[in-house]
């Protein structure tokens, strides 16, 4: 019965690093984020976006994403449900876990972190910047948001907004892929 | 760097299954995607859902799904997702794709569909009939929808209704897990 696997695997650059020692900050975690997003574009592994998850008890971080779908063909691959997909141990265990992420998420990875339970939600750029970049980010969020905000999910936007929209330039700028819907 | 790789990867039951022959019609997708949402409820292998991506010019069938939260703790693994992550090949291969599905998407997945430029989208099940049992399909679909219905992507719903919703009641009524973002 046709194809039976995918798999959704790090970029052997990232596999190579570090982790920063715990307890790590919002802004270390953010700054991270944001590395993770441009070196994927330098080394090009994928599109203009990083995430990362942390343990909030332990400030230990539990997953990271980048995004991975100019390299697999997979549209649902970005970096935010790279990083979910990876903590799904995690996501089981109980502790309140933090997402940051290089740029606001998309209508799909919004879905999927109301899907994950976790309760912080920590943005650079905005969807305005991706949206100059040239990505499509979709309709909905709006909506989406508000309900989980109402449930106690905590947004945190345009947190070292600048760096964030800058990796989005640079890609858009060097002639990278701007896949999409159309 | 913490966990490298996590698998989508289809039961073995669904896998020993044989494809039917193509061309296969729109209603022989329909049933194939509810019989694969009953037969992961049976099985005990996830979620209520089955789902089903056709290649409209010559009826085959690219790539199917179920969901596989309980079993992989992922709550990206949505029958959609995983059946668009499985036709990968096929997004980027040019000719017109429907995705069938036994229950009208979440708001995950329609981001998903939204990103994966499929341009027809079959659902048997309302999402009234999943939140009937309990799910939360997440705010902002109806405005996704238009934004995709604006640019052509063409909805049909409510075919099979009852039979897509009998495996969601099924799967209830079982006690099966009602995971979610609460």
């Amino acid at each position: 019965m046709v194809k039976r696997a995918a798999e959704i695997g790090l970029p052997d650059w990232l596999v190579a690093m570090a982790p920063p020692a715990a307890p790590v900050s919002d802004e270390a975690c953010m700054r991270l984020a944001i590395a993770l997003a441009r070196e994927n574009v330098a080394r090009e592994t994928g599109g203009p976006f990083g995430a990362v998850v942390r343990a909030d008890l332990t400030g230990e971080i539990v997953s990271v994403g980048v995004n991975l779908v100019p390299a697999s063909g997979n549209p649902v691959l970005h970096a935010e449900t790279v990083a979910i997909s990876l903590a799904a141990e995690q996501l089981a265990g109980g502790g309140p876990l933090t997402l940051f992420t290089s740029c606001e998420p998309c209508i799909m990875c919004l879905g999927a972190l109301h899907w994950s339970g976790i309760q912080r939600i920590v943005s650079a750029a905005l969807k305005a910047d991706a949206e100059a970049a040239g990505f499509s980010e979709g309709a909905g969020t709006r909506e989406l948001r508000a309900e989980m905000a109402a449930r106690g999910v905590v947004f945190v936007d345009g947190v070292l907004r600048e760096a964030g929209a800058e990796v989005l330039r640079i890609y858009a700028g060097g002639g990278g892929r701007i896949y999409g819907p159309a």
